[in-house]
């Protein structure tokens, strides 16, 4: 161990992901060491009751392993005393996945004809090729969307708070023009994080302004979407299909009407297939301790002022 | 109309297609003239009870509406005495996207997943990123195919009846080596045309040696499936899923054990999106009467030795 090697320490050690995440710091050219040693801190838990106990003075970068902190901001654990990183972007491509799985499930009335008792109802599949696909926050997750979506030749439309040129789509949008987004999407795919300006961005107003036969999908946060609403949507038939791997409430309750209504396709947030989050929160891990170690700028910083 | 100016038949005038199709042989070059005149025919009707009428002598090229012609080779109406063409490839894309939409049901666990009454039993989703995908028959659908997994990031084998290199793929076969194929393939697409070699192309014998997890998609005639077999191999949890889009019998009949079968996914022959179908039938009458008119080679020309 050469003098003055970055020291960082990985919590909780009962972890099943330790020994592979301590292997990633150690691999990134820092020394696992105990917490009053540490500089940084890389916590494994999805709970935070007994974060703020890691959190002395010297640890001016911490890691967590989850990709969405909203809950954390709004708590005050995160603030401006160090850098805080989240594993967002790594599960990127397991959510874009999904997120196809649910638009191709939907529009091509998989939902009506995947059925087991005998014929049902007859919907005509439409194809993508023919349809408006609005991605609303092409981040990582929105960015791997499109590049799956591309060669099924949708157009797509991509709404990003700045309304940056976001690779692949036909079109860039800023969050202030979402209200020309409304009318003329075909599939709406919700990919924002979960901030103070994004609660209830469909409510009743815009589920108004939106086609008939729209189709919703949200494999952000429930809180994005007004529940109520959306069910009196559904239920009047003024949305096409809403298809959800989050709700709010999450769960859903039992005997809650969206789990009988029949245009709704519900995943219990599901997005995330589990098996390859670990290989690669290592290869975050390991990068981000790599810049640590170099004072580089880290991957996944949380920016306060944006809200994720 | 110039003198010696090629006349083609459109049959029959009743069809709501007729304008369209009649418009596309003139852009094409060609007359619309009545059958005497006509030395091409182009048949508008999925029933073929009045053709054999329609094909006189100086008829020497036939265009069909439909992707798969098996029948009406098994029926003795094609021969080798003219050109008959089929409206295969026309269709590839719209298969292709119904056939995704069921390889990610099937792997994401949408079928369970997407449930009304309640919470169900959580169902791993599995990445296309792990897993190796099969595509036995890579003509017009398959190669669609191919190109819309590419993103989704799976390994893929082509095969062919050749073995031809399949562009895409990492490995391309012959069909003389699908025995290499059904032990390691995660998911199996079913994309090769009805003919004598492919029928009960998938057997008991076959279901032993696949994966028992495996998920089996069928977007191509319900004959290439032992369907007893089948049921009895997912009544058994030796085969993951089966989403099928074609069956045999077609439709299954009411009460059929498929249907009742947690484990199978069925859409009504619905891969092609029907919307999109007129118009591209147009733009293939208007290349091939174009090709007619010229002497060229015509595209969708039956091989009636490969029997498609």
């Amino acid at each position: 161990m050469s003098v003055g090697a970055v020291t960082v320490h990985v919590a909780p050690a009962s972890s099943p992901w330790y020994a592979t995440i301590a292997s990633a710091v150690e691999a990134g050219g820092a020394r696992v060491g105990a917490l009053d040693e540490s500089t940084g801190l890389v916590w494994l838990d999805t709970k935070v009751d007994t974060l703020d106990a890691h959190l002395h003075e010297r640890i001016s970068w911490m890691q967590f392993r989850m990709a969405g902190v909203d809950a954390l901001i709004a708590a005050g654990v995160i603030d401006e005393r160090r850098t805080f990183t989240t594993a967002r972007g790594i599960y990127a491509d397991g959510v874009a996945e999904h997120a196809l799985a649910l638009i191709l499930a939907a529009t091509g009335g998989l939902r009506e004809l995947a059925r087991r008792g005998g014929p049902g109802p007859a919907v005509p599949a439409r194809s993508l090729a023919d349809l408006t696909v609005a991605v609303v926050g092409a981040g990582g997750i929105g960015a791997a969307l499109v590049a799956l979506l591309a060669p099924l030749g949708p157009r797509i439309i991509g709404v990003t708070r700045t309304g940056r040129d976001v690779p692949g789509c036909h079109e860039s949008l800023s969050a202030d023009r979402l209200d020309e987004v409304w009318p003329v999407a075909d599939v709406i795919v919700l990919a924002a994080p979960a901030t103070a300006s994004t609660v209830h961005l469909i409510d009743a107003d815009v589920l108004d302004v939106m086609r008939d036969d729209a189709v919703l999908v949200n494999i952000a946060r429930g809180s994005l979407i007004d529940t109520d609403a959306l069910t009196v949507a559904l239920r009047e038939g003024r949305l096409g299909v809403a298809a959800l791997d989050v709700t709010d409430p999450e769960p859903l309750p039992d005997g809650h009407p969206l789990w009988s209504e029949p245009r709704a396709i519900i995943t219990p947030h599901s997005a995330n297939p589990g098996s390859a989050q670990l290989v690669r929160l290592a290869a975050l891990v390991e990068e981000n301790v790599r810049r640590f170690v170099a004072g580089d700028e880290l991957l996944g910083a949380v920016d306060l002022e944006a809200g994720y």
